[in-house]
């Protein structure tokens, strides 16, 4: 069966608190989830503001494969709104629960019902594509709900949609729910918020009972505690409904569930979204996190060289994501194998029980242990001399609102002494730019990426920065934790480099 | 009915790759999870190190209600290292499905069963309490896993889980899977993981299959995706299976499915634990995110205003948190009268609908509303004189690693000029403390809150400081967005100080 999928990043997404997007952003991720097969894109609410007409102007005008269609209310301004901009269809709302007619409204039923007729009308009789939708659904009268749908269909709305508006929903009563308004003359809609966490597991819940579109957001972002989210729906039905564990990059759709998403493309999806809306993930979200597919624990890693499949769902290629291997105080004696030869350390099995005990140890202490921790730890049980090649001897900063930031530095290479000094768009920049003036002789390292986690607390807080450096084609992460930003910034940089560059000789 | 709830944050939770938690912060975990009514605590897992069991002894000697266990592999040396730590349970795991007992353990099915019965024999013996689990039990012969379950009640376990170790359960298939295995005659627990965002609806369909004990994190942390949260599923069984909405605080659980958990605490829980593991939650997470009750969008913050039930699946103060209302380009007149009201700003409809514009035209520009931003736009529109008292003239900040971070700093309060100087444990802190010298004379701000966003990408990107002032019994919030983190938290706190000092003329 063919399921349809309308994204509403753009709109619901948008109306999480704190996210504004500019009209390139949206253009941005609209050219995106049209490349990876979104069938329609609600580009946001026409009425909103001269601002995002403008944006849904630029979205419609980029002749993108899929319908662009706009949220609007069940008033004449807000079609005429969306017209405004050009946009194939509307997603046109109307409120049906008694709670959203009586105390938002304030108005009857019967107004509310021919509001809704007229304005499907007009919308029809503008060319525009119209999905009827009822807000508040699952806590309406079945009976009311279905009189808008069947009047809706008998003026030709060419789609319905009943709305979870509050995410109160459960997966058994969504089955019901949704069965219930399947025999209706229309496709029909699933549109699931996730108050409850249930986001996805009503939505796939409503697709089962005979829902042919669902609605949802990248990331799952929302008003509150969001929508269903695209990439879990998307692979659930992929797997859960389909192969299983065993379906592959290569199968062409095997589930009985079909949809036009490019899944190899949901996590670069994700990234872009986090990055433009500054939502970022929590570690853990499904599919999408950064730990998606991160092993700690030694009985997980120790199954997982051995056989992926023992604690991993999918194979993470399949949404374009990548397997890591943490190190903590739960690592194993397969993992740490695993990550010494990585290393290219070779030690005794006495050696390697007192590698083990200490990364432990460290681990215990509450500290995660990174690339350059373990090879420390390793190099001195192993009783490697280990010259770091770059030494940090100096860093000053001076900085200041009207002060150009500026840094120098002094670091010892090879027992040379090296001065240097550079300016940047704030103290952390000018004295990465100094170091990497410094360093410059020796290689020429790029900083990849540059990470701080999110500070709570007080401004005495211990700041995590970690880095991420290339040299050629190899990649190493570092990280220093520290209270001042500036020499946890350096000193990151540098262990990272002193680590580079020991691969090199 | 009863459910009894097995909380693993400590060790589930802990094996999100990069947690490790102190003794003394799981100590502070296991106390606040056995305030809020959880049944059993799992500690950890004795075997994994000498400072994991130094912390599970600490837990079991305070004499908390909780059960406290400990995971076990089904072998002896795990066992023992659970006595070690006089825990009152092993929650005994041995994996069950062939790919596991083929791939990981390499050996037979027989040799698996009589390992699992032997251990269980073995901690029976030596006194403690044993729940009989099956790791990769969703992807296991039901007649094994019967099998095992059977021997093991007949040897004396006292409880038995199943596991859905890489979370491919969907709720319908979990209502079945439950179903079966509730004939067998034991308690029965449900474990599942998050990796397709089913592991919430998951262990809802095992509960209503019969399953009486569920295992849960707090905020759904864990390896991958994570587990089942322990707030989505305790606010679901309250709510979805009880009154719903109509559920109030007063009210002796509803539900049909009865818990001891403090429904209040559940958020202040949520914060306890995000805290200590350095994990933050995404702002849409369920229940306990930031914005699980933040309204930004027009038609929501109006719907709300006049029935909060429209717009909100629970009373927020249920489960401890707050409503939040947010300003954005999605407001709409009557959320931002609301806004304007508790700002005691009088507009004319003329003056208010120019105020209206500009906060939208904000938002269009990509930029979320603050108070401040919204004071400043309404003075403008009122063209109210606007005296900033306290001005910013200057600020140098010198630091590095040879350097003690010290600033300095020159302000104009009231055409006074005001020069001070502070030392900090880093560049931050420093300006921080010579702003708060400067501005002593005249008020007396705390800095109640220090935020900085998680910073990806370059040295140069822009960094969003938000500081929470108090002063006297007035809390307000502003914020900085600048590439210069030092420059961006001075703005943040000056701006906040401007307002507290102006609303107590």
């Amino acid at each position: 069966m063919k399921i349809k999928v309308l994204d509403t990043t753009l709109r619901d997404g948008e109306q999480t608190p704190g996210i504004s997007l500019t009209a390139s952003e949206k253009l941005r991720i609209a050219t995106k989830l049209d490349e990876i097969g979104v069938n329609i894109i609600e580009a946001g609410s026409a009425i909103t503001s001269h601002g995002e007409r403008k944006s849904i102007k630029e979205i419609t005008s980029e002749g993108l494969n899929a319908e662009i269609a706009s949220f609007a209310r069940a008033v004449k301004i807000d079609v005429d709104a969306a017209l405004e901009c050009d946009v194939d269809s509307v997603h046109l709302v109307v409120p049906t629960s008694n709670l959203h007619i009586e105390h938002k409204l304030k108005k009857s039923k019967e107004e509310v019902l021919s509001q809704a007729i007229d304005a499907s009308e007009y919308a029809l009789d503008h060319g525009l594509i119209v999905e009827l939708s009822a807000e508040d659904a699952t806590r309406s009268e079945m009976k009311f709900l279905k009189e808008i749908f069947n009047q809706g269909v008998d003026v030709g709305v060419q789609r319905i949609c009943a709305c979870d508006t509050v995410g109160m929903l459960t997966p058994e009563k969504s089955f019901e729910f949704y069965k219930e308004l399947s025999t209706i003359n229309a496709p029909l809609s699933v549109h699931c918020h996730n108050d409850f966490g249930l986001a996805v597991a009503n939505t796939l819940g409503a697709i089962r009972a005979g829902a042919t579109e669902f609605h949802c957001t990248v990331n799952g972002i929302g008003e509150r505690a969001g929508n269903a989210s695209l990439e879990e729906i998307i692979v659930s039905l992929k797997t859960l409904y389909g192969k299983g564990q065993n379906y592959t990059i290569e199968d062409n759709d095997s589930s009985i569930y079909k949809t036009d998403i490019n899944i190899q493309e949901l996590y670069s999806t994700s990234k872009l979204v986090s990055r433009l809306t500054g939502v970022y993930l929590q570690p853990n979200k499904a599919i999408v996190g950064e730990n998606a597919f991160a092993h700690e624990s030694g009985i997980h890693a120790d199954g997982v060289i051995k056989n992926a499949a023992t604690y991993e769902p999918i194979v993470p290629e399949l949404v374009g994501h990548k397997r890591k291997f943490i190190m903590g105080k739960h690592i194993g004696t397969k993992g740490l194998k695993n990550n010494l030869d990585e290393l290219g350390i070779k030690a005794s099995d006495e050696q390697f029980m007192e590698i083990f005990d200490k990364v432990k140890a460290l681990g215990d202490m509450g500290k995660c242990v990174t690339d350059v921790d373990l090879q420390a730890i390793a190099y001195n049980v192993l009783e490697l001399k280990r010259e770091q090649k770059v030494k940090l001897e100096e860093v000053t900063i001076v900085s200041g609102n009207k002060v150009i930031p500026t840094a120098s530095i002094k670091l010892k290479i090879d027992d040379k002494d090296i001065l240097e000094a550079g300016v940047g768009i704030g103290p952390v920049d000018a004295a990465i730019v100094a170091v990497k003036k410094g360093i410059s002789e020796f290689a020429d390292v790029e900083l990849e990426e540059y990470h701080v986690d999110a500070i709570t607390g007080g401004t005495d807080a211990l700041i995590d920065v970690i880095v991420k450096l290339r040299l050629g084609d190899k990649i190493i992460s570092a990280r220093s934790t520290q209270p001042d930003i500036i020499n946890a910034s350096v000193e990151a940089y540098l262990s990272g480099v002193n680590r580079l560059l020991e691969d090199v000789e």
